[in-house]
């Protein structure tokens, strides 16, 4: 594993074809109605490997790959891997073929990653049916490792269950007991087909917690752009497409946008050597076939520029804001990123403490990120305030950072200083500040703490967290009173209602004193008063 | 004009050298140290103008740009602009050269698009310095018109102020009366450098207003694909872009998500031709000036694909959706685009009242959309409900659109469908939904009401506006009694709070029933019983 991020890792899986690099795209290959050739999906747009169907290769081509071998067949020499007509179950129901068969053929033909015989659960289906999924899927898998003979193949074993999460954790458990070296979760075609990006995530999520973290996880049939940054942070490692090829019969254009008709188009929204050099209105004056091509080839432009932001947004420790702002592209998109929230603890778990880059928060959304997760729980269970403290001083949050290097907070420790020493040591200084919350001065140089940067003006719910947190934070802290520079032009009346009550409840002494540019002076006075007033009582 | 969206247009501009469409950007050219051929800029790249400096052009080559024609002297047919030497002014503090000679070299030499020698205001700088440079400007603008002999140029008459928005305003004014064919805004790459997009807003903004709209306004020095979308989404139709050879030679690389030092790339988070032909570290094994070719190249097709997705986001009529995307690349810039809020009166005077695409509503930040601020204002001037109507029905938004069509609405409709038709009649169903308030069911049809999709849950601040939409609504209009058909689950207390607390003011009768999938019938049989008590009164 080289880099993580969220439930991200760029690692490597090693075939018996070469080692090829994780999170990992397979263009899904018909060597029937193929726009672009294997050979030059590997030299021209750098596919490391491919995907191909089994049982589509046994019926029509027959015996042929098995004699040349797949690679030589497809012309291909990087990594192959075999779905097992699973898929073809879902859509045409029932293949006329049982898993001896397509595993030996599998074994035979000579593929680098071959796939049991699964049953989709598929989207609409009832509790009672989703199950049958699951078990019959869960029986072949056993079934499955009487009739594997070849060692050097890795072996799927997928996650059924569909919508029905808790069908999800059961097969998850069951196939994660098994020794597949890759698992794969069924079915979400048709999940991301009406959107319900929501519902995905919570399938993706449900497999992750229930399967061996450590084992690679393919999303089948997930093969848009719009969606790959959302399920590689969610800890998918391997996806194929069928969609480029697909999307591209039909005069489909995508991006990492959305996806248009190409008769809808003016200008390419897009910068891939197709969209640079041609126009919509000459492609349309091309032929149907050149067409399909020009947008195959597009659609693969677009699929691996993406994996490529993405793989280099893991890489800065920034896959959160990517996927932040690739959630904009659809509000269904944003809808499941904000169901995150209801996995922060998973997500916090496996994250990487410290990154390469500060952080960027734009929306409230970002209150589910890992490292508030982290420094919220930490700071409840790990900190207490220096004993000798007595008064709690809350300064609102600097345009600059750490806080008390900033010029803002300056004028507050001119007071400090006038203090004097035996004073000084009963005041602790800390900050409330988005997202972060409480934030004591002699921590405000902490990763992240220091390193991230906030819009503003801050959102309702943002600001409501900090209120909370600084409530919390009194709540459970042992000072005698507390002192807040109170600023209701950035903060509205919010934090200082939540610290007034939360004193009111423990019986501290509360006193508070308005932020203002106009009036510093008087603010030091005043503030220097209440301090040795709240010290000498 | 070919299309408009927000205040964005694309357009034609003619030009001697021949027609060019807008938004345009303008590569800057220096001769000396060119990293990309004019002619390569054209062929390969695409760009239809070009920039130079008339000034280095002067200082540099003398006599022979005038002998042999700048565009034979640059290799370049396509339209040529020239800037005077006001960013030297800026820069270096003072050029040695008056107007009328900086004006006659540009007549000499050809330009297409030629500027007077403005005096840029800068960044930090008082607002008596301000005030000065505004003044100069406006001098030598006016005495221009003296020297002019060409009126086959399209000059530039730029306008200054920095941030001081009142000399912005009144440079505006005062220019936009001289008979100038196009106008910029000056120094706002400062502005931009230490990422105060907001400022940049307000000054756009302020210029937009004064300025006659027709005229092309340039962005003077706004070269990053990163802030393009917000400022073309405020009208600005020109840019140039010096920052695609500057970035390059400090290896540099740049993307409509920010910049990376190119040490900083494990993978080009780019599909260009540059970039899906090498790796990053195949480019670090080149010599200093291949690199610096390299990230010249790739940043110039940067440019070129985020002007063609913002212009075909106009196209779409989701310019809107386009430049919220882009916010999310920077918490700077997600600042900015809150700052639209203060301008949704201007934004809807300009934006079509109707567009080719549903609209995209992720965040509140949405409220301040064309499409809302319009709507809000002709239900409250022009709508008034049916006269016979006598009880408002408020039922909540459903999934699917139109609401009256939806099955969620179907449950309602059977009550309805109960009542005698003269109870019928005095009953008006109105939905309460997000972002566009309170939307009679006679309009639910009318674009964009049924034209959209919304991310949720709700976030707070949407929640209280359409609140407050639903309190002002039932405040204006002559019911005698209200039924809201309350959803605590997605829409919080907030909208049954403001609707109570209006019905109370004006002595309105307000019932209300909470929704429940479960309860059905229950509910059925209430807002019956509530419809016929409300209507036998």
């Amino acid at each position: 594993m080289k880099e993580k991020d969220l439930l991200a890792r760029i690692g490597k899986l090693r075939t018996k074809s070469g080692t090829v690099e994780t999170p990992l795209l397979f263009p899904v290959i018909n060597p029937a109605i193929q726009p672009v050739t294997p050979s030059r999906l590997k030299e021209e747009f750098g596919f490391e490997a491919i995907i191909t169907n089994a049982y589509i290769l046994k019926k029509r081509y027959l015996n042929q790959p098995v004699e040349t071998g797949l690679h030589k067949f497809l012309g291909y020499d990087g990594a192959i891997m075999t779905d097992s007509g699973a898929y073809q179950i879902l859509i045409y129901g029932g293949v006329e073929i049982d898993q001896a068969e397509i595993i030996s053929y599998q074994e035979a033909i000579g593929s680098d990653i071959a796939t049991i015989l699964d049953i989709p659960t598929g989207w609409k289906v009832t509790k009672n049916q989703a199950s049958l999924t699951v078990e019959e899927t869960l029986r072949r898998a056993k079934d499955f490792f009487k009739f594997k003979t070849r060692d050097d193949i890795l072996w799927v074993g997928p996650v059924q269950g569909g919508r029905h999460l808790d069908l999800v954790a059961k097969s998850a458990i069951e196939m994660g007991k098994m020794p597949f070296q890759i698992h794969a979760l069924g079915s979400p075609t048709e999940v991301m087909e009406s959107y319900r990006f929501d519902v995905l995530v919570d399938m993706i999520m449900t497999a992750k917690k229930n399967l061996p973290i450590e084992r690679p996880l393919h999303l089948f049939g997930a093969g848009h752009p719009i969606m790959f940054s959302l399920a590689i942070a969610l800890g998918c490692d391997l996806f194929d497409s069928a969609a480029y090829a697909l999307y591209a019969r039909e005069k489909r254009y995508m991006t990492e946008n959305g996806t248009w008709r190409l008769s809808e188009l003016d200008y390419f929204p897009c910068q891939c050597p197709k969209c640079s050099r041609e126009t919509p209105n000459e492609v349309l004056d091309k032929s149907a076939k050149e067409q399909e091509i020009f947008l195959a080839e597009h659609n693969l432009y677009a699929c691996s520029g993406e994996f490529r932001r993405i793989k280099q947004a893991i890489r800065d420790g920034r896959l959160w804001e990517y996927v932040e702002i690739r959630a904009h592209s659809h509000p269904a998109l944003l809808t499941a990123f904000k169901k995150l929230k209801e996995y922060k603890d998973l997500l916090e778990k496996h994250n990487p403490t410290v990154k390469r880059s500060g952080l960027f928060f734009s929306n409230s959304e970002g209150l589910s990120r890992p490292e508030v997760t982290h420094y919220r729980e930490r700071l409840k269970e790990r900190y207490s305030h220096p004993e000798e403290s007595k008064v709690l001083l809350l300064a609102p949050q600097t345009y600059n950072k750490p806080f008390h290097k900033a010029r803002e907070f300056q004028k507050i420790q001119q007071v400090l200083k006038i203090l004097e020493n035996n004073m000084l040591n009963k005041i602790h200084v800390c900050f409330y500040a988005a997202p972060f919350g409480v934030i004591p001065l002699e921590l405000d140089e902490v990763y992240p703490l220091s390193q991230h940067d906030n819009s503003v003006p801050l959102e309702d719910t943002t600001i409501c967290y900090v209120a909370n947190e600084v409530a919390s934070f009194v709540g459970r802290s042992h000072y005698e009173g507390v002192v807040l520079v109170h600023d209701p032009h950035n903060w509205s009346d919010r934090v200082k209602s939540a610290c007034k009550k939360s004193c009111l409840d423990k019986g501290l002494k509360f006193n508070y004193l308005v932020l203002k540019e106009d009036s510093t002076k008087n603010i030091l006075t005043r503030l220097e008063m209440i301090l040795r007033k709240n010290l000498s009582e």
